[in-house]
């Protein structure tokens, strides 16, 4: 028999470039089902669920949520909330207030938990109900998955930045150093190897938070690439820490400011900043600069990648199929098939939730600060096509003057 | 009767996305006249002249030539070097040594002054020369031209990061500054408001260098925002300063670290973490980011304007053709002829040198902290066509438990 009823669609986490599609696929879905009554959409994640704020996703049209499929970030709002068990409940309650028999929540792990809490009450209650978790993070780091829908298009702004600042970098030689996010997965920082073309573009050196952070080995690094090139362009995650697990931000902080809870205040560019200024101290570079990249990589427009937009699409309809053809519950995970090819499974959700995954050691060379070949394959398909750069290659003219 | 000789082209200061559009349509434009003899580049600009670092650009493929002209940043490397009249005769004397009839120089209103200079003592010695300066600069505040290539793609690149940074804001809020590019211009940081498209859409402030910043109307201004939308997202230029001159990032440092030369050392980050650490002291808002968009702005390759693409590889030829046709010098300026159209002259050197212009008053609203219509009106046509975003308007459930 079929199970009649409402759809339930939120968004929690950080929003990524491309979460828009998985809800709209969700959506869509949905709304093709004759026992599908009606399909809600919750404001701010699970926060909104437990203070009832539904809007109804059923009356928006076709048009409307296309558009919004290419709109970066999450159009339902988002929560930082983490639900305990108590939360959970209360969630659960809503939904059943509501009648809800079909609950879609796209977010990273967290998010899974929470469909797995909220599932365990349905199941206790013998209420009959279906609950999904749709996949999302720019890190790149939920278990099961072969990749994560928002990666490739935060690895395509990563990629693309470091392509922008190797140019800027040879035109003005320095050091430059580039931080991304990610702070105990390095995948993200390892895209912006992705771009690179001829053999001397950057970046040269690359710091993820799976390998411990020697400031003494970084100058080293750093001193050889620019004695080779004169100029040295560097990725570091922000998760980067010394052997100790401190992070390398609050090691070069002078005075460590703490806040009232004893929590290291680390502002938003403080890394970049304190890295490039140790390297100008140490190596006596006039030139040296930093970015932070911050929250453009998350939800910059012009930086989707079809590949990623296309699997984000897919794994929000997957969990609409899923739930209402096979009465299923679980996390939608992402398989690869071939080079490049996919395919979409459920999983439990005790599997995906709660614990992350980090970049697998085949992936980091042994000095560990660069990513191998191997992470290169894996990686570049994610991100789709990337705009070709090129360098001049004309001839030196003989110099008549200053022989 | 016609000027035979050799082409020089250089690129000067900052790079931008499309000056190698200007290089290209200079050289592949003077490749076509029978009386250029070779079509030589300089590395690193007028460094590479008096250091006589030439390459022959006769024999780049037009293959790599149009590859180069889609690769930002200058591919003929820069330099900082601002030259002094000593420094324009030496180069005077290397492009006399070389033979070279035709020199175009790709540049800010410095690169202006220069080849002013250099083409003073080609008249003094009567030495047939054409000396043409070809606009850039993505602060966009060249004298006599109605804009500058350069602009309008680092102005799409801040358009999207704050459309991006709306979004993000939206669904986790709180306040949020961008810092933009722009000592004395405010240009750049006004484009911030170019991709609005619904009347709630950040930046909800934008604060100029042309204005003297408070920080106390700055609280007043976030805090009026915040109450009316729940949340405020905020476009600084890293230029304000307050009503002495002293940059804010100075005002705002409990300790103003100085350099050998009394300079201050205000590294990269540092007003934007300042900003969003005393509005978080100030107003008692959680959540406060902020992030500085630095060198990704002027060089990122998927933020390219094709209208500014287009203008750029215009100028260049047109500093060809002004030079090769007519036998003139000057600076080539842009001047708009409709809505939108635009046609190239050529003005003397010295209404273009030295001096930059500012953001018009009528361009600023009355109290200092967002922009005009006319301002919009003004600057969308040079950024090109941006991506549509969407919001849901999906009509409220209404509640049942929590009423």
């Amino acid at each position: 028999m079929k199970l009649t009823g409402k759809v339930l669609v939120a968004q929690g986490g950080g929003p990524t470039a491309v979460i828009n599609q998985s809800l709209v696929g969700a959506v869509l879905e949905s709304r093709k089902f004759p026992q599908v009554t009606k399909v809600y959409g919750a404001i701010n994640g699970v926060n909104g669920i437990i203070n009832e704020n539904f809007i109804d996703l059923t009356q928006e049209t076709t048009h409307n949520l296309e558009q919004i499929a290419v709109t970066p970030s999450s159009a339902l709002r988002s929560t930082r909330d983490k639900p305990d068990e108590k939360y959970c409940l209360a969630i659960f309650e809503m939904l059943q207030a509501h009648e809800i028999r079909y609950f879609f929540y796209i977010g990273g792990n967290d998010s899974a938990d929470t469909v797995r809490i909220v599932n365990a009450y349905a199941e206790k209650s013998d209420y009959e109900f279906r609950a999904i978790h749709i996949p999302k993070t720019i890190d790149n780091d939920l278990l099961v998955n072969d990749h994560t829908p928002g990666y490739g298009s935060a690895a395509k702004f990563v990629a693309q930045a470091f392509t922008g600042a190797d140019l800027d970098n040879r035109s003005l030689p320095g050091v430059y150093i580039g931080v991304v996010m990610g702070r105990t997965a390095g995948f993200l920082t390892a895209a912006a190897s992705l771009a690179q073309k001829y053999h001397d573009d950057g970046p040269h050196l690359i710091y993820l938070p799976e390998r411990v952070f020697s400031l003494e080995q970084f100058l080293i690094d750093v001193a050889a690439v620019y004695d080779k090139h004169g100029r040295c362009v560097v990725a570091v995650s922000e998760g980067i820490s010394d052997e100790s697990g401190t992070p390398v931000a609050a090691t070069l902080t002078p005075t460590v400011e703490k806040d009232a809870h004893g929590n290291l205040n680390l502002s938003g560019g403080a890394l970049g900043d304190l890295l490039a200024n140790f390297v100008k101290k140490k190596l006596g570079v006039k030139r040296v600069r930093s970015d932070t990249f911050g929250y453009l990589q998350r939800s910059f427009p012009l930086a989707v990648s079809s590949v990623d937009q296309n699997e984000a699409r897919e794994v929000g309809e997957k969990a609409a199929q899923f739930a209402i053809w096979y009465d299923a519950d679980g996390s939608v995970t992402i398989h690869r098939t071939g080079d490049y090819s996919v395919d979409y499974r459920l999983t439990p959700l005790d599997q995906v939730a709660r614990h992350t995954k980090s970049m697998p050691p085949e992936f980091i060379n042994s000095k560990g600060n660069y990513v191998t070949d191997a992470f290169k394959n894996y990686a570049r398909p994610l991100v789709g096509s990337l705009p070709s750069i090129a360098h001049l290659r004309a001839p030196e003219i003989p110099r008549i003057v200053r022989r």
